[in-house]
């Protein structure tokens, strides 16, 4: 007999992960295309053609039933990715960010039930499911990627609030009028905790620091990622060191906000620039203790995610498919 | 046959109100005693005697069967109020804020069931049976009393979290580095939109524009009350409009990122600073709209309590007992 498989998506800001997952929660076969396409037709071409050879290549394994897709501003409710600035496909021929009907869409051209969420909803999932949040009722994800993104569990369910679109911690005011964001506001959490955020530090730090050496000028600047300032952190460049402790103060202030609304027992952290840890922790963890309430100082825990790569993401994803 | 009540008892940092409730929902009577005893054995006495005089005065009509009550840091789980800075009867030797076993303490002293929750939960608990907010599922709830507090509606259900504590939305830093909070930490929402907020802003604006002719000069600076301001705007006192716009301004700011927390379809403001609403209301909005993402600019609604005073909370204390 056949067994019964569900496919996982996650859509981030520069690759779209898709992962076949069975019963027992194991990724059976996977593949990646890019996400920077400029055209819906574009990437809807390339995503079912993704899904489709995937499905060839485990149809002897089992039959795919069901598709789950985590997407940045992807609306549980709708089935829609409405108005994600780092996606340019979601563009409309004006140049702003739009609705986009991913669900029907991938429907359509797959024949297959098909379930969105917001990618950091997903990841949430995925890590309840099988990651460091087993067994936990109430955590914040925050996924520090291209962009930054959150999924908050209370009572163990995912919180879309009113009209599914709950849980855009990225773009809280981290410094007001700060750096100016592609969501239009200035100072989003998403301009300094991000891998673009990192960029802009590096690039910062770079200019009001003429005279300080650096691996980092080496680069182009506009093409600075967080493995490069990690790599230059690793054989001790100073500026690298102090965009990693910037971004980690910053960050900790911000989560010390994110407790005193849902009064989590952990934050989970995921994404690229969470590989940096032993750069930013110490320097999180003292910030967010240093702006908590007396009642939570020293009690919230901040975990990293171990599900390998982008495995939360899609095991969460899949969960959706089941 | 003798009807069935329950009392709702509402400890604000000023005073505490208490009403019997009928299963209908009407507060059939009610008291008031202060709530700025030194010692907690004060405090209890004088709870205590308000309790057992509306016990008997309610005797006719029927038997209070359980007592619900909405305090400051309360905690749903434990009963307790815990390190609340703003209540002097729950500090300890030292002079720190500590934890009171209130729910034991009026019941030991009462015989009947005591349930313990934060004040602000209790209000939105008010707001969402008897309320502007019934039939939602997903709101917030903002008290600006003494301090600022609040409840947070997600699913039809107030969120407590891991410990209780859920809901400290009162302290998220509104202005870094800003203004001493009882709390310890700096620049917290409470330091600027409370009624203690709105007299150090009137101190602030007072001392900045010293040329400006202002009603308020004729008060001492640090009894000025939300009252004295609304009186003075109301005759058209520049400072005191002022002081309203300014407060509406940080307030909107904050808004705009609870609404990136959890979504809801409103948010509902209460408490004595609400009454100026007409004073803060534009300011607000417009500040809320600014910082807010494109998918919520303009679908949040602001609403205001239009339950007498302190009803809201004594009938969600009060729900909290059936």
């Amino acid at each position: 007999m056949s067994k019964e498989l569900v496919m996982g998506i996650d859509v981030g800001g520069q690759s779209t992960k898709l992962g076949v997952v069975n019963a027992e929660g194991e990724i059976i076969a996977q593949t990646v295309i890019s996400s920077l396409q400029d055209k819906l037709i574009d990437y809807i071409t390339d995503l079912t053609n993704a899904i489709n050879d995937l499905i060839a290549k485990t149809k002897d394994t089992g039959e795919v039933k069901g598709i789950g897709i985590g997407a940045p501003n992807g609306n549980y409710y709708n089935g829609t990715v409405e108005h994600a600035p780092n996606l340019k496909w979601s563009y409309d021929n004006s140049g702003n960010p739009t609705v986009v009907d991913l669900a029907n869409l991938v429907r359509s051209f797959t024949n297959l039930p098909v379930t969105v969420t917001n990618d950091a909803n997903a990841a949430a999932m995925g890590e309840m499911a099988y990651g460091v949040a087993r067994g936990m009722k109430n955590f914040i994800m925050i996924t520090l990627g291209t962009g930054v993104g959150s999924g908050i569990v209370i009572n163990g369910e995912i919180v879309y609030g009113h009209d599914g679109f709950a849980g855009e911690l990225g773009h809280t005011i981290a410094i007001r009028d700060g750096r100016q964001c592609n969501c239009g506001l200035k100072g989003c959490l998403e301009t300094y905790c991000s891998a673009m955020g990192v960029r802009r530090t590096a690039q910062k730090l770079l200019m009001t620091n003429p005279d300080k050496p650096s691996k980092l000028r080496e680069l182009d600047p506009e093409k600075i990622s967080s493995k490069d300032v990690y790599d230059a952190a690793e054989i001790g460049d100073e500026i690298a060191l102090e965009i990693f402790k910037t971004t980690g103060e910053i960050l900790g202030r911000s989560l010390a906000d994110f407790v005193k609304f849902s009064a989590p027992e952990a934050i989970v952290l995921f994404g690229g620039l969470a590989r940096a840890k032993k750069y930013f922790h110490e320097e999180m963890v003292a910030a967010m203790e240093e702006n908590q309430l007396s009642i939570w100082k020293g009690r919230i825990r901040v975990l990293y995610s171990a599900l390998k790569d982008s495995d939360a993401a899609i095991l969460g994803a899949s969960a959706l498919a089941w």
